[in-house]
């Protein structure tokens, strides 16, 4: 990760072939957790339909200038109470001279340190009711649900939206303590499986605590390794090999209950903490 | 691949997360090279709007039944005589018990044998005039120019177009005997660069010809590798990491006749075969 | 794994670059288990010091004949009962035409299908008394002990034992039910951590149960995955990257119960059944 | 690659996992090339029994002390001249606390930054008359020819000489132009191909001139990447799987001139400065 700006207490930071000046914005705060997510349309009129949509269902949208990054953004907030911003007008990161790439199709010089993060790749967030956010995003935001998870109760207990030919931009899954606004993790792209390897290593010398993995997802099928920044938010890095969502018409695959209960793709248990540990803690909400 | 049809003189074949019944249909033929290429679109509004513009542009379309593996399409000729199609209305792959696999988000059971060639990944075909290609499927499909190389006389020598987030779906390369219609090669992904080396292995025991890799593209930064199928016709297998076209507005690159001297990212130098062979090849057409 | 040979009820599998004609002789038998470990000397002088300094410490060496496979062999027994041979000729093995490699400085053609076993790299037995055994093969072998395991009450619960500058050739664990003659697993050699991973989706597919990994080792750092062969007895494919213990001075390193308790190199918890499957399996033996 | 020490004109640097302080002593020259060649005996007699060897062999050896990183040297010249160094008593690296490895047994942290070079693997030497330089060694030290290139006339073109099981510790190739005692390139070992192929996107990115690769050798089969350093110097970096020469009789396997046209395992042409850039340069020489 590059440092490509900073004000007041935020710090800009991108991955070294993130297309605009910066992917994730970290501002000092009393504790952890989600400031807000930010999406980008694909044109100016997208964003007007988006923002009319939205308020045709009821949403509250306010305008907002002056993000460190990107130009007028529209607030609102998801079905769990998550603040969510859209924008077009954005900055495209010019590389400074010493971080000029070799080959000019790339944003950014290959880092020889560090763990090869390419670019921002997902978030996932933590909601009480994730039918309800997943409806949302689909009524107003016209996102595709490639994958979910259904409980033998009905309940939904993950989902997964794209609006890309990624199998997903962005995910939810259960928040089973009642609490509102929570984030789960933020998920850099690598090249590949042994770039993931090879972050373990890095982040095993660091003393970075890492979480489980690296394995191989059963649901979206990447491979993925989680660690804790030091404020304690869940950090992902994966790889997703050659798998893209190329299908217009991709009919949600719903997993139920008995299948995710085999763990992952090559049998890992998913770790109790994957269901528990979000940002704010429960200790922090306590 | 696998064998997913078979009708006439023609063979469906597939790689193992295609979602479609097939991706490549290979057809007996006095000579190599292209047949035709088909695109789907993202609708069947996307289809007639396609056709449309095409008509108005003053193209020929004709409607085709009974294609092997998709429904009705719509035939019509680029700017240098290629045979394409559009078409909406597709097989999707059901996989038999014996390729059934393990995880249902995949199509097919990932194969214990050959190069793990994933999906198609793109095409790329000769043209006189390439300029006049890019333009004809920039105005008529509505396609995105990522890439293109603009030789020191103005020339082009190669574009490279995306209707998806794939940084291209297909490519033209000039061609310089003057003749039409010729093919340059079809791309399978892999899902990592060491898949590829694999695949060199696998080829070299087989027999099968390697033309030139495996290295890193400069232009689009694919990591490839070219064989010869049996029949002549260029085969690529390849990866391109994690990198992805995701700005709605990625303005196109253009390379230089000075850049492309320095050859491949590492400094391969680009074969002159590359420059060369297509199908049918200049004996076929002497 | 590519058979070689087959006698009586035994046939011999071999990695497609073992020297010798074959590395795994499987033998029908009533339940799963090691029937013995052959053990090549570096030459017929060897054998020779190696037999006399065995029957030197009191062991029963016996002579043996028409192994397939390799010549003379001599048999004796280890500390805890398992059944060993030694011997110096082999046969080399011939590839039939179809298996000729393309590379001449190769045993056998790189296979395009399976996990892509290139070479036994070793073997794993359960012990009761693991000091006694380790103490056994250094007294009579010379082998060096490369790293071990000693509990906090001073009982030594795992030892890796060489011979070439493969850090372990065999392992000893402990055998926490006191039976004698267990086998714990055995390894085969893949290239790369990719094909370990490539190996876990071959399995994943043909329903080959996954036990643990892939991960990485702490003790000797390789990258692991273990599963069960229809007989029920272990089998591990692994790659250690470019480690070698190239020392000829290398001191023994001793892992404390304290170090082991944080689990494998990432930290991933070693599972239950590592520490109680074995073959016999218990229940054989109940 | 991390310094380890200084002193005079030299500085000691190493791979990560290099157990001696050093293994490569860069040191301040008017041109560039090889200093001298420096190989660790097995033991204190076994250096004893060399030495006298090459005595009896009429070869001038003199005691060398006051080398950085080890102790006491026995000094002599190859056939072709090489200055080379035999040695038992070595410094043991001991990490300082900020590189201290997670794992104990490793010697140095693994590194987030640069190429990854795990450890020293071989150098290559051009030499007038490579057989007479590969039979002085057989003849001296003891080591086994593992593979070689004998050109239909008869010229050894290319030898490899190992005491390990790796297939190579160092490798001489024919010199061309009758200078003697030129260097040809040292060789890092990396843990996969994988770290090859991101160490030549590093190297792009640092504008380190690559020669050729990366690709597979024919001979000896490592997957290989060639640059040249600020002094001229040719550096390697390779892996080679899992392959090691575990046969204690192994064959040595000798390449025609045939076969070598072939060029590389997957069909690189060798470039021809391979054949004539050494160290001192033709240029220092002429």
């Amino acid at each position: 990760m590059t440092e490509s700006g900073r004000e007041g207490g935020s710090v800009l930071l991108r991955g070294w072939d993130d297309y605009e000046r910066g992917s994730l914005l970290l501002t000092a705060a009393p504790r952890a957790g989600l400031g807000h997510a930010a999406l980008r349309t694909r044109s100016p009129e997208a964003l007007e339909r988006r923002v009319a949509a939205l308020r045709a269902d009821g949403v509250e949208v306010t305008r907002h200038e002056g993000s460190l990054g990107h130009g007028t953004a529209y607030r609102f907030r998801d079905a769990d109470g998550h603040l969510f911003e859209l924008y077009y007008d954005t900055e495209w990161y010019e590389a400074p001279d010493a971080l000029r790439p070799a080959l000019k199709n790339q944003a950014q010089r290959f880092p020889a340190r560090g763990v090869n993060a390419r670019r921002i790749d997902h978030f996932n967030l933590l909601a009480v009711d994730v039918r309800a956010c997943r409806e949302f995003f689909q009524r107003n935001l016209g996102l595709r649900c490639t994958e979910r998870i259904e409980l033998d109760d009905g309940t939904e207990a993950g989902m997964w939206l794209t609006a890309t030919n990624k199998s997903y931009d962005f995910a939810y899954t259960r928040e089973a303590h009642g609490h509102h606004g929570r984030f789960h993790h933020v998920t850099f792209a690598l090249d590949s499986r042994e770039d993931v390897l090879r972050a373990a290593d890095v982040f095993l010398e660091a003393g970075v605590p890492i979480e489980t993995g690296p394995h191989k997802h059963a649901v979206q099928q990447t491979f993925f390794l989680y660690v804790y920044e030091p404020g304690g938010n869940r950090v992902e890095v994966a790889n997703a090999g050659a798998r893209l969502i190329l299908a217009p018409d991709w009919p949600t695959i719903t997993w139920t209950e008995t299948e995710r209960k085999k763990g992952q793709a090559w049998g890992l248990k998913t770790v109790e903490t994957f269901h528990t540990h979000g940002t704010p803690t429960l200790d922090d909400l306590a």
